[in-house]
């Protein structure tokens, strides 16, 4: 059978590549071949889909050939050096890291929220910051129902943000502790284990985190409303996955609760999970494995006539990273 | 030597007062006579100080003769009733529980903001909130110097604020996964260990937690601003000791980066802590066993023109509970 796509997976043996691998599964993704690439040193590894052991190949521009889509999944470094290449040999690429994604040429897109972004790309369409993600999903129909004036946001993130050794850093830790010996990061500046970490990503000159301004200008980029005032604020906390963002959005037009509980009950990616009554919100716990984004905990501001509190997590390497990702190859496919 | 005070710490055995039994010694307050009570099943039972094993007592009001301050440390039920007959026989009280908290007759004092507001007490004095302790400290000089005008505030709340039990929780979670095993939560609604609980106390009728609105309400009677806006978010996370609270705060006049590193550095019971070019910001790892509360990550907000964003962490046991409690004390013999 020829039908089908063939599709390349870049950085295959991460922790957002082998979740990309799951979802191409999970949905159905039309592949008809699947190439997978990693850094040298998983060169000869296999990982698994569809239950066949895939050989895991270096990247080089003659092993693109023929390839329709390429879901990278790579640092922004490598992301640079090999988007160009892939699309050169002909493929779209749909790139997960920070190297494209504020660039005026390349559409950054949620599929939820503004797929009419990607027509017109050239060659690159970019995935949002995991946090961006799990934020912007509820902003948007508050947006869209009432015109979002303000945003201020406090995110509380996951070890395997930061990839398999992020998560292999909190596991080593929490194991130390348990035996009774010290904890000493591996990956992490400190200790994560049963503390809190408010630096991700590096400081700028303003002071603040390089997370903290992809959460600023990527929410307007992708909401399209560049002058949007954000204030971020994120820590990395000790949860293996799924992240958290506390949020408080102030709207030009006032919107109830009854009515936001409305607007994100149908908005398309978001479940409404707010039945404190019954101890029902968002936890880690809940949503990790989930494709949707869960939000709860929703209040009229006590501060403000036109604002509301909530409270959004997502699983970042499923809607966060992996899921956003097939969902824009099945855009492009779609045309 | 008969000089010295004949002190009463009530709730003797638990988490707070066994914190507030380390902290009379460490400030090395005149004690001339210790009595310490705590709840039935510990009475017989012997607490520690000043190297003296000191039996716990029944609370009842021949107890009491004699105790000119007692300190305590049980529940808002027990409070309620032992508060007033401590007081008729004739002690002053200093409360940590929630129970006279907005009583409009008791003053609810954090020594470096309002010792004023003690004087003309009526026999109870209460200590406030634990984390509205921790983010009310460096709020009071932003207001002094620029009026206070709103305040969006996000905690990330330590499982010994729910007392020793909530400790012993996420110590057991946590061994029962390193282990291997199921974790079954025995004091917390939901699993602890590796998540992250948007829900401290009970739910009311607006959605907000019982430690929501405890941090609007007493953050405004300390402040003596009562009907400052403010919006609280309160969560529960994975770390032993030490409440962190990511706080917006929005004045009148507005107060630059510089100034406000001037005013928190100059501010008793604070300690700048904000260099983050060598990793260095306010964490829970830093701040346990500290009396002081650490700010930092303080940055002009990007929302709003004359607002900051600011990171604050203090060892809830100590200046959220004991040491503001036995400060208190301190502040009512100097009479």
């Amino acid at each position: 059978m020829a039908s089908g796509v063939c599709v390349a997976v870049v950085g295959a043996t991460g922790a957002a590549g082998q979740t990309t691998l799951r979802i191409l599964e999970e949905r159905k993704f039309p592949v008809r071949e699947l190439r997978c690439f990693a850094s040298e040193r998983s060169v000869g590894k296999t990982v698994t889909f569809k239950g066949d052991a895939v050989r895991v190949q270096k990247v080089e521009p003659g092993a693109f050939r023929g390839v329709e889509i390429a879901v990278c999944s790579a640092g922004s470094a490598q992301a640079k050096e090999f988007a160009p290449m892939i699309v050169r040999a002909g493929a779209i690429v749909v790139d997960k890291s920070n190297a494209f994604r504020m660039d005026p040429k390349v559409p950054l897109i949620v599929p939820e929220i503004n797929p009419h972004a990607a027509r017109g790309h050239q060659g690159i369409v970019a995935s949002p910051n995991c946090t961006t993600i799990v934020a912007v999903m509820p902003l948007k129909p508050l947006h869209d129902a009432g015109r979002l004036r303000r945003v201020v946001a406090t995110s509380f993130q996951a070890a395997s943000g930061a990839g398999v050794n992020g998560l292999e850093d909190l596991r080593q830790q929490s194991l130390a502790w348990a035996r009774g010996e010290a904890m000493v990061p591996q990956h992490f500046q400190h200790q994560l284990a049963f503390n809190l970490i408010p630096h991700i990503d590096t400081f700028g000159s303003n002071g603040y985190t390089g997370e903290e301004m992809k959460l600023v200008n990527e929410t307007r980029k992708i909401l399209e409303t560049p002058d949007l005032p954000v204030a971020p604020t994120t820590v990395r906390v000790p949860v293996f996955t799924c992240h958290s963002v506390a949020v408080n959005a102030e709207t030009e037009e006032k919107i109830s609760v009854a009515r936001a509980r409305e607007l994100f009950a149908a908005f398309p990616g978001l479940t409404l999970w707010d039945e404190p009554a019954d101890n029902r919100y968002p936890m880690p716990i809940v949503v990790e494995g989930q494709d949707d984004c869960y939000v709860g905990r929703i209040r009229e501001d006590l501060s403000h006539p036109r604002a509301l509190n909530f409270w959004v997590v997502g699983d970042q390497l499923r809607k966060g990273a992996a899921t956003n990702a097939v969902q824009i190859a099945e855009l492009l496919l779609r045309g």
